[in-house]
């Protein structure tokens, strides 16, 4: 884009967020920033959390003069906005400078540090390509995850209505009663589960062998539905490929048709010539 | 199909029922239902509760106008009872109008309440083929199911034949075993079940490990019948596709063979004028 | 094969075992047969008792007399032992002919009446087709077993060495733990058997995570192996059709170089006549 | 490579390594020397015990007999060591030379022992076939599996801060975190964890719930790539193999083009002939 070298800040910025040696260091300072959050997971000596507090700050900063950076080097300053990535690295940042002293608000502040390990995806390009490519394959599913909602919805009400009695912790009401089928869709002690209602309703295994069949079953659409998609696409792309290479058979018959044009003229006016036809 | 506008009452009705704004109202009567058998879940103070019996009175009201507005905006009365789905309907809206005031029976109205969630399936276009196609796939899978369960059989008898003296409640009889090795196959707590057997029969891990292999063979193939399934009639639809818009080889060659017996009559005459053949 | 009715023992048993009704009726008593061995599992009055026992020896008749009526209609008495079926049939048949009064022998006999549920897969030809291509995917997953099997190995000499001392029950020899590898595959409590060797190898969960890791590989590896063995397959059958039915472009081409062959003939004649060339 | 036989030592043992009986041997000796192994795991008497250890000295000192044939065998010697197979089987055959005479090392001699079963990949071309696939297939997961650790790395840090003081064993730090998480990404007993943790927080099934569709779909995202891959790969190949047969569209328009100029040719002198163009 800037094929000219100006040595204006702009031009400059511009240069160096997209030197690869800036992005590396930009990733060595993420991982660095993961491994001190890690490292606050353990029991650690004061004298280390200070020293981690310290360095938390000078992380921060280093975010801050980065996005800065980023934001100088952009030519256009309208454009900065428009990438999610950039809206979601800046407030990451901006987030994390409020000083948070509130042991309450402590936590919170934690958080919004591990999520700094999610700006790997916003600096790597592949990781970005990654999450891009998994959000369009979303809308396809859509259908199928308001089909399983529906399912759980229906299972979870029917659940609740018959089950409660028998345990309230696990079919209490219609919310705790889909979380318990999320654990029956798992497998996860899900006879423990059934034995529990089957004492009570001995047809009980109906619900939840049909309810596990059907999940499966929309599950299975799923990947098929994704997997078709893709073969698809594939099929379509090498298609274009072929046509732009080479000329399609239509093309081919508009020559035949015009030879045999040619050749038609030819024999009329050898037939006119020796009057045969 | 009705592209003159007609302002009778079918006419009026039909146009109404393709209505995008209409079947939107619909969905937010349903997904309201939902919420309202939802809300039955949980312990509700009795005033609220009052104000739910009214108004599930007013939802299958309108429910019942709906498929009234329906029925009436259809041209060809007969075509109506042809779609499994407007059956669906009118049953669910028919069995709801039923009033219940036996305790017994309540369950069984409420249950039926829940099933007016599926009426978002029939509503939903999207939905309604997510479903044919999920059917469609159906007989392919016959045999397959045929098959695992002559296999659950087998496994179920040898198991109920040799384990029922060791654990009544989980091999007492055939149906049981059935229940007991389809847990096995959902590998829920399988081994429990395992060592309680191998304590009397040393070898029964290999009832147990050759049931999971075979059945998980069987699913494996069933998956990849969908998956060949689905590629090949993509690969069918692909070529129809192709065929439809281009000339094929065979017409190629039909003309090619046109022009060489133009050519050859043109040699003949040009070989008869000189004499030279 | 049979066009001619012959009215020999042989054509008329020849066309009663093409015979679709004869195939239903044969299905049936095995349906029967099954349900019958399904029945026994029950605790049943001492009546009923005696009326399966009678019921199954009319059963065992019935199979006799259809795999004799079977093998008088074969025309060519060899092929009837080359098919697998044939003689997994008659092997079932003679079996079950053996008096079985010893109590100890009597489940052998009670397993060999279960058996004969199998022979369901061999009346109905989709169950053999289903069967037959299941055992033709066997061998391109032989290499990926002896992998999978390797990696079992070596993992449960590994797990046995170290935690023989831990827990004899799971790890006591070498085949037991492989017993117990297969549990951690299926992801069956395995936390539990982890959980206890890392109190004295807190290290250990490197064994486990890894070989989770490799056994999930090595599976996924034999899927895409099979899905890409269908796919190719599918794409060459479907290659040869497109070939047989049309020319492939090769022939276009000899064509083409044998209209050309002819139009120059036709410039040379052409030119010789008029002096141009 | 060498057609012509020369009868020094390396042409003799360049023939006998790629000699198949030579070959079986080999794989017949690691079977042996795998049964070994096995038998140790097993409580044997001490002269059993004896005569396997002098069993072992004999593998050993096959092993090495073998690995130097191979080396002998080799024409250019340089290129032995390239072969990363060559290198493992002489790294396991010398260090299984060391002896070892403690009892704290003999652990490690007999780890190494088990390892010689590996050797088996390296002898059956199939197996290293696989294997190196595997291998090729590791690269474009590699980003996959960074995101799956980031997702992992994310969610052992919020659950570390959140639910350590709850349960110090599964949350204590990031490190055990992981593997808690893990844990719940089998489904191994996981709404054991969920639950205890939802006693303080009770909306602590959401980290649940989101960690197991996060790593599902980044799961599946892995399938999915490696299956269009594969696809892709093989389509690729087809087409080449097509082209390589086959004159392309592009070939027979120059062709037809050429053909038409000739014709046009014909007609020029036809109508300066007859004059009537």
């Amino acid at each position: 884009m800037n094929s000219i070298r100006d040595n204006s800040l702009q031009g400059k910025f511009h240069r160096l967020r997209s030197n690869k040696a800036f992005e590396l260091f930009v990733v060595g300072i993420i991982v660095f920033s993961a491994l001190v959050i890690g490292a606050k997971t353990y029991d650690i000596p004061p004298i280390l959390s200070q020293i981690i507090v310290i360095t938390d700050w000078f992380i921060t900063l280093f975010f801050l003069v980065e996005i800065t950076i980023r934001f100088i080097g952009e030519p256009y300053k309208r454009n900065f906005f428009k990438s999610a990535w950039n809206i979601f690295d800046a407030l990451i940042v901006i987030v994390s400078l409020v000083p948070i002293e509130d042991s309450e608000m402590a936590l919170i502040g934690r958080l919004i540090r591990v999520f700094r390990v999610l700006r790997m995806v916003s600096i790597i390009p592949e990781l970005r390509i990654l999450i891009s490519s998994l959000l369009k394959a979303m809308p396809q599913l859509g259908y199928v995850a308001l089909l399983m909602f529906i399912i759980f919805y229906i299972y979870g009400a029917v659940g609740s209505f018959f089950f409660a009695p028998i345990n309230d912790v696990l079919w209490g009401d219609i919310a705790v009663s889909m979380l318990t089928l999320f654990r029956v869709m798992t497998f996860e002690d899900w006879t423990d589960v059934m034995y529990e209602t089957m004492e009570q309703y001995p047809l009980s295994w109906i619900f939840y062998v049909s309810f596990i069949f059907l999940t499966a079953f929309a599950f299975l659409n799923m990947i098929i539905g994704i997997v078709v998609n893709v073969i698809e696409s594939e099929n379509r792309a090498r298609q274009l490929e072929e046509e732009g290479e080479q000329p399609n058979r239509a093309d081919l018959e508009v020559q035949l048709q015009h030879l045999q044009a040619s050749v038609d003229e030819l024999l009329k006016r050898a037939g006119s010539s020796g009057e045969q036809r």
